[in-house]
C-alpha cells in the first residue's frame, strides 16, 4: 500500500509582505506529477494545509483547485487533517461532499478511535488539539501539557487498536528532540509543546507535520514530510520535499523525495558594496534573498537599491549592528547619559565613538535632548 | 415539475448586536419540512445564502448542514446563486464536489448562455453582477447601469434560447416598482440599481431574490419568494416563507406558502407606562420588539427595565422626541441661544420649555458654555 506523504503547505502565506502564492501553486504542480510518477493508494496531508485561520479568497480558490486536481482529477484518495494554522471549521468546509469521492479532511473528535482502513492498513487520525481542548473535549481535568493530551488519546487509541495489523498515525504535532525553524509558530507562552517519541510506540509508522525540516527527527517509525517548500530563511539550504512509504504487513519502505522550488530562499553575508557591485556568486537572481550586510555606515535605501538588482530580496540586516547575545555590563546610575552611549556604541559596533560621530551625539545631547526636557 | 423557490436566507445576520442564528435554525427546519412536504423536483435559492461576504464560522456550519440536509438527506437537487451579500469564492468553495449530487451553486459568468435542464424546463441562471463586472468580464464599455447590464445579459441569452421550451430565469435584482425594506442593503451611490419588467419578457417565469416582500413586485410571470423570515422592524406584519411552481410545457401555477417564525419582529407604539405596567395587548413575549414609547422624560435606562419584561427588545425609539419632517423656522442670527433652543424644544415636544428645565438650560449656558468660550 503507498502513500505520498506531505504536510505544511501553509497556503496563503507571506513573508514580509510578498505573496508566496505563486510559488505554492508551483510547488503544488509538482505535487501534482509526483503523485502522477508513483500512484499512490492515497495521499496523506498531516495538517495546516492553510496558513491562516481566515484564509483569504486566492488561498481558497489554491486549494480547492489543489485538492480536485489530486482527487477528482487525479482519482485519488486524500486524507487531511488539520494543524494549529487551520481554522476547523473552515478546512472541512463541505467534507460530507467531499467523502463521498475519498477525500477526508478531519478536524474534529470523531474519528479519532475508528481507524480509516485502506487496503490492510489502519489509519489512525489526530488532528492538531491543546490540553485545552482535550479537557474540553472529552471532560477530563488535569490534562495541562501536549504530552498528557496526547497520551490521553493514545491510550484510548490503545483499547481499539489490532497490533496484529499494521498501524499508521497521522499527527500534527511536536516531537521532542525535533528541530524546529522560524517559520512554526512560536510556543504557547507557559504551554510545553513537546510529546515524547515512546508515546507513539504501538504504531508501526508515525507521519507529521508541524516541524518544517523533513528530518527534524531521527527515528525508524516518526518521520516529518517537511514543507515542500522553504518558508523562512532559516529554512535555507533545507531539503524540501515529499515522502513515499511502501507497506507491507508490519513492515515498510520509506523514502525522502525533494522537489526544485520555483525561488530558493538564500542567505547572503557579504559587504554591501561587493552585493551593489555584482560581486557574489549568485546564480538565480530572482531568488528569495536575506542580504546580512557589512559596511553600511552611509548607506540610505539600501533595499531599494539592492531589489533593483535582486528583485526578490525580503529581508536585509545591517551586520554592523548585529548585537551579540552577551549582556552591557553598564551601571546607568553612575555614568552620564555620554558615557552609557559610548559604552553602547562600543558594545554593538567594536568601535570606539568619535570624531564626527562623537561630536553630533555631544551636540544631539545638549541641545535638544536637555531643550526638550527644560519645556 | 416542482420547484421550491426560497431566497435572502442571510445566513449568520444580525440586528442590533443579536444574533439571529437560532431563528434561522428553527426556519431553515421549516423549509426541510416543506421539502418533505412537497417533494420538489428541485429546490431554487435566489441568492444572499449567506449576510456576509466573510461569514463566520457559525454561519458556514448553519449554511453547510442546511444546503447537506435538502441535497444528502433529502436527496432534493439544488440550484442556487450568489446574492449581493454573498462571498462567491466562499459560497462555491467545493463546487466540484458538490455537483456530483445535484447541488449547483452558481457565482461565476461559465454558465449564464448554457440553462441548466431539469426535466423538460432550461433553468437560465444570473447570479448578482455589478455594471462594472460586467464591464470587466465580457469587456465592453458602455454598461453603466444595472439595466444596461442585465440587458446586456438577456440579449446574449436570447441567442441560444429554444422559446418553444419552458424557459425559466433564476436572478438576484430589484425589478422596477419593486417594494424595498430597511434590511436589503443601501442602493450603491450613483448607481441605478432598478431593473424593468419587461426585460424578462423572453422568460415563462422569473424567480428572484434581492427584495424581501415576497409581493414586492405584481406580474404574472416575475416572483420573490421574500426572505423566509423577518429581517427588520420594517418587515414586521410582512408575510414569509416560500413558493412553489409546478411547471408544465409554457405553463405553471404557483402560490406562496407563510411559515410561522420562531419570534416575530414587531413595532409596539405605546406609552412607557403602559409597557412597564403590561397593561399591553402582547401575547409572545419572546418576540423581538421595537417599542416608540412616549411619555419618557424621566426615564433612565428604559432598555435594562422593557427588557426585564420583554427580553428580546431590540430598539427604543422616544416617540416625543421624533421630529417631523417639516423644517423649523428660525432666524439663528437675530434669536438668542436661549430663544433658539426654546424654538427647538417647542419643535420635538410640541410643549413650551418652562419650569425646572428652563432653569437647567439657562444656567447652562451662563455658567459652562460661557466659561468654555472664555478659557
Amino acid at each position: 500500500m503507498k502513500i505520498l506523504h506531505t504536510a505544511d503547505w501553509h497556503i496563503g502565506k507571506t513573508i514580509n509582505g510578498q505573496s508566496l502564492i505563486e510559488d505554492q501553486k508551483f510547488i503544488l504542480s509538482k505535487l501534482f506529477d509526483a503523485i502522477k510518477e508513483h500512484q499512490p493508494d492515497i495521499v496523506v496531508i498531516s495538517g495546516d494545509l492553510y496558513d491562516l485561520h481566515h484564509p483569504n479568497k486566492e488561498a481558497m480558490v489554491v486549494l480547492e483547485d489543489a485538492l480536485s486536481t489530486i482527487n477528482l482529477e487525479l482519482n485519488t484518495p486524500v486524507i487531511a487533517i488539520s494543524g494549529n494554522h487551520d481554522g476547523k471549521e473552515r478546512l472541512n468546509y463541505g467534507e460530507r461532499w467531499f467523502e463521498k469521492t475519498g477525500l477526508k479532511i478531519i478536524t474534529g473528535y470523531d474519528q479519532l478511535f475508528e481507524p480509516i482502513k485502506v487496503n490492510d492498513v489502519n489509519i489512525y487520525v489526530m488532528p492538531y488539539f491543546t490540553p485545552a481542548d482535550i479537557r474540553h473535549v472529552f471532560e477530563v481535568k488535569d490534562i495541562h501539557t501536549h504530552q498528557e493530551a496526547t497520551e490521553f488519546i493514545v491510550n484510548k487509541m490503545k483499547e481499539v487498536i489490532n497490533e496484529d495489523e499494521t498501524n499508521i498515525l497521522i499527527g500534527h504535532l511536536f516531537v521532542a528532540g525535533g528541530e524546529s525553524t522560524d517559520s512554526e509558530r512560536p510556543l504557547s507562552i507557559g504551554t510545553i509543546e513537546t510529546v515524547s517519541a515512546q508515546t507513539f510506540d504501538i504504531f508501526d509508522a508515525v507521519l507529521l507535520g508541524h516541524l518544517h525540516h523533513p528530518f527534524a527527527i531521527q527515528s525508524d517509525y516518526i518521520f516529518y514530510s517537511g514543507t515542500p517548500m522553504q518558508y523562512s530563511f532559516s529554512e535555507a539550504n533545507q531539503a524540501k520535499g515529499y515522502r513515499l512509504f511502501d507497506f507491507g504487513h508490519k513492515s515498510f519502505k520509506q523514502s525522502f523525495i525533494p522537489i526544485e522550488p520555483r525561488r530558493a530562499f538564500q542567505v547572503i553575508q557579504a559587504s554591501y558594496e561587493d552585493v551593489i557591485h555584482e560581486k557574489l556568486d549568485i546564480k538565480h537572481r530572482d531568488d528569495y534573498f536575506h542580504f546580512k550586510l557589512s559596511d553600511m555606515d552611509h548607506v540610505t535605501d539600501p533595499l531599494m537599491k539592492i531589489r533593483s538588482i535582486y528583485p526578490n530580496t525580503l529581508q536585509i540586516s545591517r551586520q554592523d549592528y548585529e548585537v551579540a547575545n552577551d549582556e552591557i555590563d553598564v551601571d546607568v546610575h553612575t555614568l552620564t547619559d555620554l558615557e552609557i552611549i559610548e559604552s553602547f556604541y562600543d558594545h554593538v559596533t567594536g568601535e570606539p565613538l568619535e570624531g564626527i560621530k562623537k561630536e553630533k551625539i555631544i551636540a544631539l545631547l545638549e541641545n535638544d535632548l536637555n531643550k526638550g526636557a527644560q519645556e
